[in-house]
């Protein structure tokens, strides 16, 4: 344990060094030093795929399943993609030293309000190499340092990709430690960050709902709580069956192990026996299993398995959906304020009324009239990328680019002003 | 323990529920409500100081001391004073269902980012009842519900002040428990409140900096940190000595006990020995005690008690002063980023470069060129009225007005979009 706080706060010290620089920088360096990352991690590619290699080695001698080994693999193609997706940070605008807002006071005082970097990131998350990637360039661009913890199963794609990453920033003349990886991936490591109060200015942790729950419980330094999504999407009474139809069958089945993807299918009873048996259908070739209130049961069959508080709590991530029919809109919004994580929610609907109090009484990151829930997303909204969805209301929240990686700092110009 | 927690498990429940009803109550119902709690605070005098009257004698047989017996006590004036801030409250702008930015994306999905109430905010909060009301008007006009819990010296008036204010909310038809006082006063109940994730949206911790850390240390739902204050005042090479002067003792004398009070002056050594025996006279009246480096002792004499690294650190909150001659600006900096708490620092200075190169070297919620570090404060700064002062990264930083007690909502309408 005591190694590992070492490590952790050695990181940190130089980290808080970085940061230091880094809020310095200005946007062309920052930029030059972006696209010099992707054309590093282009030609470092023989180096990183055999890195990969050997993670997906242990990983299958691990018995890892197939999807997991998906996610952690890497290929030319991917590796192409991780290095366009930085020459795309590099295009985006540049939120330092914009200023929000200003006044001159009755006192002659001019006070601005600057967009300034947090300073030093910490990234605590799971398997997908693409984060550590993704993390160090929006981290860069907005001027800050960055302390990236990834899990153990990728650590030599990690440490190939940091290593590359680092290498690059150096050439380019910007603090090298200003991404730096953990390469201890212990448990003591992550909670060693999550008590580096004073070094770290924000940790935001991405994975599974176990990481979320453990950082949030364990953390100090401030946290930024991501991407549990338990979504609704809800079949009001009016409105189009084949646009319902549409939405639910993208919102579940396009991807289902992503946080954006519905959980919960809540239909009005007016139109249950109508919409029911056609979204079924449409779901059918996805293979989707239906867990239902006695009212779906009713209406579907035998297809539908009994739906208890549990799977309407639950986010499966997978080609499962849990239905209930319900009286009225107002049950609608009430099943949702209880189980939703305030992440995405849906309504499908032809009534102005109804689309308005639904609005009004959803509590959630993102909130759909007669859209997919499938748009919470960086790039969807126009960040241009995202380092997370934020399903806590403090700082932001719904999907993190650039700008949600600043922070403010007031100016104040006198000229001799006392109170 | 576990009566605590329940009680304030009770208390989660109920402000959850106020916050739904709060954040859908218009602009004109949440004035209207603030308005007639002005009028109850004045019409409930008689028992409000009565119940402060209780709590003083209480403190007074404690043995508090006279300037904390002066923080605790109600007045007639101060009583209107708290009843005329409700009404400032009330005339402020209402940052609810503000659109900050909105757009037509390429696929016809418009999307815009609305301000929406956090929910419920806790505050844990020490000695100053006007803390009470002022916490429960910023609250109300947010849209917000509160779970106040002010320290046991003043449980009577906070009491009193309490009732009153839940009982013109309730007259006006706004729930009663959006502004809920704790009635335990112990450690546990603290603690409780620091853990009620899932119910409480923001804890915002008022006073000094044992109670700040505790918070920092235990709370598992996020926090806002307030106040810590060791700022500076850094007298440049060249500067108009006399500005310089006047600055100094604003900041240090006006009202030691605040945290927007110089701790620490920093002094560019050419200009030390003119500069340094002209603050010690201008302060003299005050009885400021000087703690200095050697040079400032070579300077002044006797007159100065040597400083240890520990006088650096620390905010007096007190007719003390620490002096430091620095032989650069670049030194002046690099004292502030190693023991500035990120608060407010100033440089007093006639060199435009040195006053870039300050701001952009000081990570602090308020840089000042040429003015008192005093002006950190919601009304000075033009908000109206602020909750706190934030000296953390996350959410915001700085003064925090009616805005700061908000967060936004994505409202995505569509016309069948799928992704």
């Amino acid at each position: 344990m005591a190694n590992q706080q070492e490590e952790i706060l050695q990181l940190g010290l130089r980290a808080r060094e970085a940061s230091a620089a880094m809020a310095r920088a200005g946007t062309q360096e920052k930029n030059h030093a972006l696209q010099h990352i992707g054309q590093t991690l282009l030609s470092s590619q023989k180096e990183i795929l055999a890195a990969n290699l050997l993670d997906l080695r242990e990983a299958e001698a691990g018995g890892m399943s197939p999807a997991m080994m998906d996610r952690l693999r890497l290929t030319e193609e991917r590796l192409a993609a991780m290095a366009g997706a930085v020459g795309k940070v590099a295009a985006l605008d540049d939120p330092i030293g914009q200023v929000d807002s200003g006044q001159t006071r009755p006192n002659g005082l001019i006070i601005s309000r600057y967009r300034v970097p947090l300073g030093v990131v910490g990234m605590i998350y799971e398997s997908r190499p693409n984060v550590t990637v993704d993390a160090a360039a929006l981290c860069l661009k907005s001027g800050n340092a960055c302390i990236l913890r990834g899990g153990r199963e990728a650590i030599h794609t990690n440490r190939a990709l940091a290593e590359s990453i680092r290498n690059a920033i150096a050439t380019c003349g910007l603090p090298r430690d200003a991404v730096q990886l953990v390469s201890d991936t212990s448990r003591e490591s992550a909670r060693a960050m999550m008590r580096l109060n004073g070094y770290i200015d924000v940790l935001i942790p991405r994975g599974g709902a176990g990481l979320i729950r453990t950082v949030v419980e364990n953390a100090t330094v401030p946290v930024i709580q991501t991407g549990v999504g338990n979504c609704h999407v809800y079949v009001d009474d009016p409105c189009d069956l084949v646009m319902a139809e549409k939405i639910i069958v993208n919102a579940k089945c396009s991807r289902p192990s992503v946080c954006n993807a519905a959980e919960t299918l809540l239909v009005h009873k007016n139109i249950a026996p109508e919409f029911l048996p056609r979204a079924a259908r449409a779901m059918a070739p996805y293979h989707v299993e239906l867990r239902g209130c006695p009212q779906t049961a009713a209406i579907l069959g035998a297809a539908v398995r009994p739906a208890d508080e549990q799977d309407y709590a639950t986010e499966f991530n997978d080609y499962i959906l849990a239905v209930k029919v319900v009286d009225s809109l107002e049950e609608a919004v009430c099943h949702i304020r209880r189980y939703g994580t305030g992440h995405s929610e849906a309504i499908v609907t032809d009534s102005y009324a109804h689309s308005r109090e639904f609005v009004a009484g959803v509590d959630a990151a993102a909130v759909y009239v007669n859209a997919s829930t499938r748009f919470t997303d960086g790039e969807e909204f126009g960040l241009g990328a995202e380092i997370g969805i934020s399903t806590q209301k403090l700082h932001t929240r719904g999907p993190m680019g650039l700008r949600d990686l600043t922070t403010i700092q007031y100016v104040i110009l006198g000229s001799g002003q006392i109170r």
